[in-house]
């Protein structure tokens, strides 16, 4: 679907223009990759049979979950487990590379302002 | 099968001890997140059934391929597509996170001196 090239998610992300609008920038076999920018809170939502990855390209990302929080910096990495509600929230702009199956709606089941449709995030850039 | 955690895959890359011995740091539904240190050529190679991403961490990287070739630097990324015969080349020492599912031989069909099992990648960091 998605001609493979070099793409730099670094640079894709830092042009994006609107917040919380992930994009898709390439795919592996049955899942996405894709960046966006984020500034304050999406959602608390779950994916009951999809884990999600998230990599921070740029800035800070708190994940909050039911029992935890973690803490994420430039450059790191954490997978959210498929069935776990979570709510990612960047106290300044943020800029983040996402993992995630091509079935995944990216608010779960939860509907908001800032769910956008798989058609959205295929968009080319 | 790996307990989610906080990583940075750019640090663990810079901590190995050795070159083209892959090693796991995540796992997103069927697929395992790698980082490995390579240097060098590592093997003439495809995977039938699966797509590849490579996404350089530190350094530059040519994925060589039958028809043509991608130069990859820092923080640029590109998904070579299943059956593609593809050899990754490093001029220098350089860093990689890679996606793949689960089943991917890393050196395909071909077994070499720098072929490694799921086991060895799956060894504890």
């Amino acid at each position: 679907m998605i001609d493979p090239k070099v793409v730099s998610p670094r640079h894709i992300a830092a042009a994006l223009t609107e917040l919380w609008s992930p994009r898709v920038v390439g795919e592996v076999d049955d899942a996405f990759v894709k960046v966006a920018k984020v500034h304050g809170a999406l959602a608390w939502h779950s994916h009951a049979n999809e884990d999600e990855l998230f990599f921070v390209l740029k800035g800070h990302l708190r994940i909050e979950m039911e029992n935890q929080s973690v803490e994420l910096d430039e450059g790191e990495m954490f997978v959210v487990p498929k069935g776990v509600l979570h709510n990612p929230v960047a106290a300044q702009e943020c800029h983040v590379l996402l993992i995630e199956r091509k079935s995944t709606q990216h608010t779960g089941d939860v509907v908001t302002g800032k769910t956008r449709s798989v058609a959205d995030q295929l968009r080319p850039l």
